[in-house]
């Protein structure tokens, strides 16, 4: 459903890095905001609530962070580098730092699980990306 | 890489209305979403972007519609269908004249015709979701 | 703080309608989504979390909805009217889904009772805007 | 017009620093998110956009990375000072980088003017709540 590598292959300026890799980072900041969104809401239906409140908290937090920083990636021309990379890094922290929260979940609720998985993939692209920029 | 069906399926709270409609509008959101973001981008870095101010325009504002409507279909718990079926109303909308404008320039640039696909695949997915809301 | 109606008197695209109504509008929105996003979250804070799930969803709704809102009447180059018109409608309806739900604890929590005052100014703002659009 | 301010004083938990340099810092995030927005919809209308083509791509970083912010601190709950202070770093950086291209057209833009100034504002209250959570 995705069309990151259709639409960066058409672009008219060409990436100044490897373009799977962005490509894959883009997608996976998306992906992530959509599972942590919708982990959160579960999260508030579930008759504990109480007990959940720090990883709803932390997956509205990594949700927003991911949802800026796929947009920004999304854009190639006149990019600056140092701002792209400042956010990547707050990415990939409120990524590891909400999967940490999840994973204590995720023995008993699915939904932490499959949001955990999303949030540890986007942290690996987010590091990714960040070795690529640093090259 | 996307989540949606799986973290609908784990969510407490069951949706009232056929669950795969429901996850291939949430994904299709944030895949046009994304698209229409990069197609702003690849028409602000195209030579002739005096003649694309038209298209950057829509593809911004369907890019937020679609964010904003993304985000609210991945929330199930306590949902008001009233606020959902006019956000959706408006996302359609918004991807509707975006394809048509980009439909214009599909012909000589690359990203505009993937990014009109985007929408009208974006633009049929809400009105099936329309169609299952108001059954 | 804002500086909504500086930017819109700068423009070199004069709004085809009211700019001190389209301002105010722009500022009720970016508003209502800074108390909203507070009263979600205030909610999750208080003891009785379980009972105001309904309120957190909507303030996350009315939240999302407003920011979309506030964005795309920040944009007045190649505005689409009708897109527009139905973003603004959409902004309206969860304006008065979330007023209504924060007025039921307005009484024993402050932060649902200045939400809902902003819930409902940014109501008022959108109904406003809409009439002059139709004008 | 914000009740960013009245919001943080009725919220159940107070925040663990200084409540107005707090509210200072949230509020100048979502002006400074308007005055982008607007910025680089009119440097869009302009009849030289081509020359414009950084400014713009700045303007709606900065934008993105603003309204980001401004949501993450509009939440006090089981929050993580960790990824705050990692997302306000990067939203003190597209300030100041925008602001730096923005100064460049304020002697012949009034909006690069307007806006520049609202990027120097949220840089500054970026840099004071980062001291503030230093301290």
């Amino acid at each position: 459903m995705f069309r990151a590598s259709e639409m960066l292959s058409a672009h008219p300026r060409q990436p100044e890095l490897d373009a799977a890799v962005l490509a894959r980072c883009i997608e996976e900041c998306f992906a992530c905001a959509q599972a942590c969104t919708s982990c959160a809401d579960a999260c508030l239906g579930e008759s504990n609530v109480q007990e959940l409140v720090k990883c709803i908290r932390l997956n509205e937090d990594c949700k927003t962070a991911c949802l800026a920083t796929g947009e920004m990636l999304s854009r190639q021309t006149g990019a600056d580098w140092g701002v792209l990379r400042a956010q990547l890094e707050a990415c990939r922290q409120a990524c590891a730092t909400c999967a940490a929260e999840c994973e204590k979940h995720a023995g008993h609720m699915e939904h932490c699980r499959v949001c955990a998985d999303a949030c540890r993939s986007c942290e690996r692209a987010c590091e990714e990306l960040l070795s690529a920029i640093a090259a």
